[in-house]
């Protein structure tokens, strides 16, 4: 069996579960909060509760576990952590491939998803940030847009699967598919792509970074990071793309001059310019990385009304502000 | 592409969200909660919020759809909802396989869900309830426990998980194997499957019935199922045993004579049975009914002081108690 979220970083269970983390593998087996049976949780006020139970499934009281999951430590701290897992499938294969366009590689992700090919990893990841790939881990990708794929199945069916997502993406304007025949350098494309952040700013030790974390529906995934990657050149920023894109979740880590207050300036208005976009496409402002401070000022632009309710329950479980005060809720914010 | 939930019952989107509602494909695709990506719910106070996003993942704010799913009309009425679809599979593949216990058609199921098949279809019918499909649908299906089983993959795929699955059943004691050939067979196994309720009626119409619906954790479903069996027969009602074995959720179905009350006190006394089995393994009291009234009983010995919780949301969303008063929460009992 094994245990199927992996975040690009180095993550404890509980804060996993306290940001509902995720990770390449979430396109196929779901996010933290899909893996998680039971929480005991402590309260502020120092009662323990268990706001699950072991079945997988339950239509019991309310669902307590949906709501602590992703609260960053706001609502109680996690002391017990009952976690699904699931079987390691019998055949694993990766593949690369790589297109003209940042659009056409988007584009033919989306093409796979709604084909109903049961992919286990779909990751985007640009032509800049190949080149930053290959310069620090030594790799010789060609520098294009690309996709990472992951089919997990048994042997023929995964066959089956490849063949299937070769003709879609070539009819979705593929260069070249390549395959990683072995486990050793399928280990080394992942590897790659869970370090894209350190290559990044390894190419640029001067800069400081910044990284987008916003999800939208996979119908405006296309025009959303198209319009990243557009603004990335306008605005003369350094940086990359990559994204887990089965789940229409993309990261822009824009790289920035920290003595510059121009940089610092433009930077900051990229990253306002994408969650904004994202909002109106329906989407949110934090797919997997939560709202800590960063991304207080979105709060209410993107929930609304409801955000008062998470306010209200704040409030209820913690009135005295004890836990994690001033993340995830803008409470003492004017416009809150 | 299709939506996935199949409940047994003519159910409307809305009660099918209220209850956390699933079926005979959730062992794949999830339940009702795993299909919302938002709800529009208008609340006691009459504001209208929105509880998520059209993303399909976020870590933005409190997760107030995993929340309202399931609460059953209590915290508020949901007037817009928007679901996730599934691709439709290639190839679909059904068989059936019959044992010579129901604890071995259990361990059986157990064994192909822990060798990481990714079944979409794997139901328990007992005997019992067999012979009642047999009387009502004229089939002819062997009058011995057996699972019905859904494949859902490309055509090689399927074939390989099919022979996988022969040898895990085979191991497990399986008498004999059958494939649902065609479509029309295919689509009799599933009309017979969804109408053993009325089946199982059909065969007695002077007796009233009851119905459990606890789930337990996988690794104790072929004990609480086989206690299940074994208690029928020793108390002498009439009734049967179905099961989403995939999730850890089988209901019973109690036979009775509405005219006898030692018949009635019978038949509650095995649906506390089970159910208090139930929550000894780790499991629920009820696995996709919901609480209403009749679960109300088990909340607090489920839940324990998470219930408190429970009961200050609605009474912090509901304090003059509008919404389906006296539902899902033991407010006004004095264990509560
Ligand atoms: C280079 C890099 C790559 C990343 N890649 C990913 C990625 O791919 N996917 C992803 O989801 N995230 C990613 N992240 C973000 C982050 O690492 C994850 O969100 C991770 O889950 C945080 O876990 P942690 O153990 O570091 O938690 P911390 O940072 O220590 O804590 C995170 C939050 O959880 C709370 N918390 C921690 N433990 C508990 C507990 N037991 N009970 C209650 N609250 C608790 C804390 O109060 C805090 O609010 C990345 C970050 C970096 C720097
Ligand atoms: C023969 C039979 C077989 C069944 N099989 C299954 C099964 O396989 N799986 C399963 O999960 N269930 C099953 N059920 C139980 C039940 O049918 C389901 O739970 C179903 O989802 C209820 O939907 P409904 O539209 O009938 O809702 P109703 O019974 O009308 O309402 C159910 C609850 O939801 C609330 N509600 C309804 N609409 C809304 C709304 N818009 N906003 C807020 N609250 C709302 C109501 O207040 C009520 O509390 C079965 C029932 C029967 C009789």
């Amino acid at each position: 069996m094994f245990f199927s979220v992996d975040p690009g970083a180095d993550a404890s269970i509980g804060g996993m579960a306290a940001t509902n983390a995720s990770g390449t593998l979430t396109v196929r087996y779901g996010g933290m909060r899909d893996q998680i049976l039971n929480l005991e949780v402590v309260l502020a006020d120092g009662r323990v509760i268990q706001t699950g139970s072991l079945a997988k499934k339950s239509s019991s009281g309310f669902h307590l576990n949906g709501l602590f999951v992703g609260s960053e430590g706001t609502l109680g701290v996690f002391t017990e952590i009952a976690l699904k897992l699931h079987g390691i499938p019998e055949n694993i294969v990766a593949a690369r491939c790589f297109f003209k366009t940042v659009r056409d590689s988007v584009d033919a992700a989306v093409s796979i998803l709604t084909a109903g090919i049961p992919i286990a990893r779909i990751e985007l990841v640009d032509s800049r940030s190949i080149k930053a790939v290959n310069a620090y881990s030594e790799t010789d990708y060609p520098e294009a847009p690309s996709l990472f794929l992951e089919f997990h199945g048994n042997q023929a069916g995964n066959q089956e699967d490849i063949e299937f997502v070769k003709e879609i993406v070539e009819e979705a304007g593929c260069l070249e598919f390549l395959f990683e025949t072995d486990s050793l350098k399928r280990a080394l494309l992942w590897k790659a792509r869970h370090e894209l952040n350190y290559a990044l700013r390894h190419g640029s030790r001067e800069l400081a970074s910044m990284t987008t974390d916003v999800c939208v529906p996979i119908s405006a995934l296309s025009d959303n990071v198209e319009f990243a990657d557009t603004q990335l050149d306008v605005l003369g920023l350094k940086g990359g793309i990559v994204g887990h894109v089965g789940d229409g979740n993309f990261h822009v880590m824009i790289l920035f001059d920290p003595n510059s207050l121009e940089e610092i300036d433009k930077a900051k208005d990229l990253n306002r310019q994408i969650v904004n976009k994202a909002l109106l496409s329906g989407g949110t402002c934090t797919g997997e990385h939560g709202v800590g401070l960063g991304k207080l000022k979105y709060q209410r632009q993107e929930h609304g009304e409801a955000l008062d309710v998470m306010i209200a329950f704040k409030q209820l479980l913690d009135p005295n502000n004890i836990l994690n005060p001033g993340k995830v809720l803008p409470i003492n914010e004017k416009n809150a």
